[in-house]
Parts: C-alpha cells; structure tokens; sequence
C-alpha cells in the first residue's frame, strides 16, 4: 500500500425531511447567498422547503449556474457577494451549481479575476464557508473538495481542489423529479469515478478494492430499479450514497488513480457542451480497450467480481468485461460511441492536439500521451 | 435506509515512516503530555521515533496505561496533566492507551472525578485536543470518538464518546513486533467490530453491506498471511487499515447496529481481565446461534458472500456458517468456549444478574435480556 494522509471534514446530514435541519448549520450572524441553478427548485419543492428552512435568515438569491458551470457566470456571483458583504454561501442544487459555489467562494476574497484560482489554485487565500442542498447525485462534489470549471470564451473546462462544504444536505426525495437522463448520467458518472479509482493496477490494497467494487456492483443492482420507478425512496437514497461515497476519498487511500477518462470526457464537454457523466462513459470501454495490456489484472479482476465473468481466456473474459460495462451503460438509454452524438474527427484531432500542446501524459502510469488519446478516441467512433 | 448524520474530522496519516511527521500537527506553543502503555515501544523503536519528532517541544511523559484502562490510573495522569498545565496530549501504543487518553483529555479541564464523565458523558465540558501513534490495530480509537474504561474497585468497564483524535499516526512497521496473541485479538476485535454494524436485518443498505462484508472478506484473506509473517508489511499495512475503518463510522451510514456481544464481553473482561478481542469470539458464535430467528436473512447473506455458502437447507446453511465463524475465530489461535479461560457458571449467574439488574435491553431489536443473555453464555460453555 502507497502512504497516503486521509481528512473529509464534512458533515453529511442524509435523509427524508433533512433540508428542515439546514438553518442550525449556518450561525446566525451570517449574511448568506444562496445559489441556484436553472429552476427545477421551484417545481420539485426544494426551493420552498429552503426558504422556509432559512425563515428569519439574512439571504440573498443568486440564480443561474448552467450545467458544467460557466466563469462567466460565476464571475457575477462573485460581483453580487462582494457587493452584498456574503459571509456564507448555501449551494441549492446539484454538482454543478455547488462546484460553481466552491469557485464563489474562492472568489468572492480574492481581488484578481477568479479564474487565475481555477488555473493556480494556490492562489486561493481566505475562502467564504459554505453548505450545500444536494438535488442530483452524480458528482461527489457534496463531500470532496474538488470543482470543474468551464470557460466559454477559451472552451477549456478545468479541475480544481481546495475547500469542503461545512455541510452537505441530502435527501432522497428531492431526486424524485430529476430528468431520467439526468439520473442515468449520475450513475454512469458515479461508475466511473470508482472506476478511476480503481481500475489500475491489482494487489496494492484488498480493502480498498473490496469497496470499489461494492459500489460499482450496488450501482449495477439499483440501477434498473431506479429506471423502473425513481420515486422508490430506498433506491435513490442508495444512489445517493454510492453518488457520495463514490467520490470522497474513502475508497482511494493508498491506490494509484488513473483519470484519464475524466480528462478526456472534459474536452467533449468543453468542445461540444456535452453532459458530463455522457462523455465518459464514450471514453471508458474504449480506454479499457487501448490499456488492456497494462490494466490486464484489475481488468479480470473487476470482470470476475463485479460481473461474474469467470470462463475463457483471459483474452476472451476481457472482451467480455468491456463488453459488460458498455452494455451496461447503454442499459442507462446512455449512447457510447461518439457518432450518436454527432461527434466526428475534427473533435478527435482537437482534442489530441490540445493533450500533444499540454504535453498531456495521463493515467496511472502517466503513459497516455496524445497519440495513446487518439487511439481511445479513434475507437470511440 | 435510515436517516443518519456523518462527520469524522481525523486526520489519518498512515505509512512507513510517517512518525517523523509528528511535531508539524501540534501546535508550537502547546505544552504535551505523550501517554504511553507498559513499555513495549520502547523495544520496537516507536519511543525513540517519537522522541526525535518531539525534539525541541516541551513535553511531559506519563507511563503505565494498562490494557482496559483502568479509572485508578488515569485519575494520576489527569493530576499530572492538571499540575504541569499540559493543553495538548499525544496517545501513544494501542487502543487502551488512546482510550485512556481520551478520558485524560477531557478529565484534565473537569473538577470533579473523572469515573463521573463515564457514567455520563453530558458532563464532559471542554476537552484537551489529543492526537495518537497508534501501534496495535484493532480497537478503531484513532479514528472514532469512543472510549471504553474499566473500574477496578467497582468492576466495572463501561464506554462513553465524546471527542476524535485531531490526527492519527499509523506506521504498519509499528505493528511487527507485537505478540501474536494481541495480533489474533486485534484481527478478532476488527472482525466482531464489523459484525455489531452488520449482522443484524437485511435490505436496509446494500452499499454499508457490500462495505463491511468488504472488511471481513478481507480479514480472512490477509489474517493467515499474517499468521505466517508478522514483518510482511502490506499485510500489516491491510489489517491497520481494516481496523481503522471497521469502526469510524464509514459502514454504518443508515444501518441498525447491534453491540450485544460486545456488552457481554466486556462483562468477561470486568470480571476476569480476559482480552477484549478474546471476550468476543467466545460470545459472538452463541449469540448468532440464540438469534437465528431474528438474524435469519443477514446469516445467510453473510455466509454466502463471505464464507461461501450456498447449498442446502437455510438451517444447515446457518448451522455451517455459524461453524465457519467460530473455525476463523480458533484459525487466529484463540479459544472460543468458557471453560478454556477457566470462566465458570457463577460468572454466568453473575453477568445474568447485571444485566436483570441494569434492565439491559441489547442488540438491534433491543431484546437481549438477562434471560437471553443467560441463553448465549450457557452455549458459550
């Protein structure tokens, strides 16, 4: 096992009824903005519960982080807190309105343009504490402190890591109303994260395996049923949790990590807008494909225990793992090849040549430069 | 899945070599009392470390914390640690040691005597912020706000929360030296640890079960390893790892839990000193035994997934799984009966007489009486 050093300091506060409880975690004294996104707040009583949760409260609205959030938004969110003296934000959404709500609060002390702290983060001084409401399970953002930001005007979509939510609220019936695409997109986003957390290389820690494939195999288990009927309270608070679990540190202490997939999703979000948990499940089969050689082991590994693959070659049960996991992407009503999204080869050759100008060398063992990029994607077609 | 609320603050930082990072997580100005046990980290070079990181600090020594630490000891650690007006404290050994530890620092700021703090933990007011080198995998401490102390005079051990660690250290190369026999108890401590959050009803959170099923799985593979090598460190490095996680929260989000057998144990220890992880491999087996109506569907999941029990009747297959259990309990070298620690039926009678007289109502469903209880320890025999 690698050394690592592991703290999650958030306090997560999980179930039906739990946006009543939101109000004791902000001290009082605190001039609050409360960010949202497009509106779909309003329509599933999310937004009611919050307000009446906040009643009495000194709060501000700020409406409008898009999907993949924008520094062009965020840039005003930023404007409207300094003017408004904010000293604590409360993230009412999902990933991408609380990742929006991270660079916010990053921002709102700094004096330069915020999106120098997405491209250095330490340059991040002071940050305004912050909380969150969490609608959409998908990007583990509610308990890690990581955020995507993208920039329209250089179509780049950058990570960045910094700070925790003091809290995080997460009550399954606020999924209920979610768009089926979006809840599809969540698991396969969910998946992936464990994925990269653990499709490397075998033998470096059992315990650590054990509950990557735990998740992945509760996410296989739920999935259809959440397909079936997603107003089944135990199967979007399981969702939930693997969403949460998938993407806070506790299955990545002292394992390798790869990513690659990620960053390689990010260009065909920042290129062409789209979603996020979309684009790396594309990514993923072919990846599996070109890495084969280097990721042999966990690949049969992971194929014996999370789908039961036991018989043939090792040749052959690794044909068949990838073949599993595209199958149960598609399973989701999730397209895996970049055809159906009407992606084509300029894309490909952007994209390479964006990772060959970065010098890109990506994965766990650093060896997916921008050739190896364009064998994956090549094979995504 | 049940409503549940999580924070785990610890700061984990786990390796080789990592004792040498010691002094950057205490404060410069703080005035420490390093606790210590008998006297083993002085042969294995743990002292010697700690002593090289503290190298400048002002610190203040207090050896001798037993196993089950005992109320008589640590009211002369809060004395000491009241006289020197120390305002940090540094656990280090295994789990007694941090216990006691945890009672010192939150016994130290308090006027009256501390046995009243464990009796009830609304008393405790402000706490001395501690953190530990842990030596000995198996009790979770450094990674929960747990504490189990035992009275001497009263014969009594009881447990109280009430604060985390700020940091834990854990080394494996710590653990190579311990004697076998706290090895078997710590692996048997982690293994039951697990069990009270799991064998209990099913369906409640397939995600928590896959996780502490994760545990066990583990525990059996790496335990003979082991056995054969203490010196192998990813071997070591696993167990540490297992212990930590198997009782900081991390797989009871949502789940009932149990704790029967660990109240019956530590009756085992109050009265006769035997080993808390001894304690509960003699009880566990004939709890599940007495249970196996109420535990039906979790037994068998259990040795399904964990031992690999598939064919026959449920009865047969609870019957051998029961076995399966005890076998991994005498595999660790320890006795699984009464009469092998020379423990008769007046402590049976006696613990069944505690029990009826406190009113104690135990496990998940609240009903393990005395009479139950009397039941288990008569198949404990």
């Amino acid at each position: 096992m690698n050394n690592f050093t592991f703290q999650n300091p958030v306090k997560l506060i999980f179930g039906k009824g739990s946006i009543a409880k939101l109000a004791k975690e902000i001290p009082a004294d605190k001039k609050i903005m409360v960010t949202f996104g497009g509106g779909s707040v309003k329509k599933n009583g999310v937004y009611d519960q919050v307000v009446a949760a906040l009643k009495g409260r000194d709060f501000v609205e700020f409406w409008g982080i898009e999907p993949n959030p924008k520094i062009e938004t965020l840039r005003k969110a930023i404007a409207q807190g300094k003017a408004e003296k904010v000293d604590f934000l409360l993230s009412v959404g999902g990933g991408s309105v609380l990742d929006g709500t991270k660079l916010i609060a990053a921002g709102i002390p700094y004096d330069g343009d915020a999106w120098e702290l997405v491209l250095d983060e330490d340059k991040i001084g002071e940050v305004v504490p912050f909380g969150d409401v969490m609608t959409l399970p998908a990007t583990g953002s509610e308990m890690n402190a990581g955020a995507v930001i993208s920039n329209l005007a250089t179509q780049e979509k950058f990570a960045f890591h910094h700070s925790f939510p003091q809290f995080s609220i997460l009550d399954p019936e606020a999924t209920f109303s979610l768009p089926p695409f979006q809840v599809a997109c969540g698991i396969a986003d969910t998946f992936v994260h464990v994925m990269e957390q653990y499709l490397t290389v075998t033998g470096v820690s059992p315990l650590m395996d054990r509950w990557a494939e735990g998740i992945l195999q509760t996410l296989i288990e739920i999935a259809p049923k959440i397909r079936a009927n997603q107003h089944d309270y135990d199967q979007m608070a399981n969702f939930m949790l693997c969403a949460t679990m998938g993407l806070n540190g506790f299955i990545a202490m002292g394992v390798p990590q790869d990513w690659a997939t990620h960053m390689i999703g990010h260009e065909l979000t920042a290129l062409h807008g789209v979603t996020h948990g979309q684009t790396l499940v594309v990514v993923l089969p072919a990846l599996m494909s070109v890495m084969r050689e280097q990721k042999k082991g966990k690949i049969l590994q992971y194929g014996e225990r999370v789908f039961g693959i036991r018989e043939g070659s090792e040749d052959e049960r690794i044909d068949r793992t990838i073949r599993a996991t595209e199958e149960f992407f598609r399973s989701l009503g999730l397209a895996t090849r970049l055809h159906e999204l009407q992606i084509g080869q300029d894309t490909i050759d952007e994209i390479v040549r964006r990772f060959n100008e970065r010098g890109s060398r990506l994965g766990e063992a650093g060896n997916i430069t921008g050739d190896v990029t364009r064998r994956i994607l090549e094979l995504c077609k």
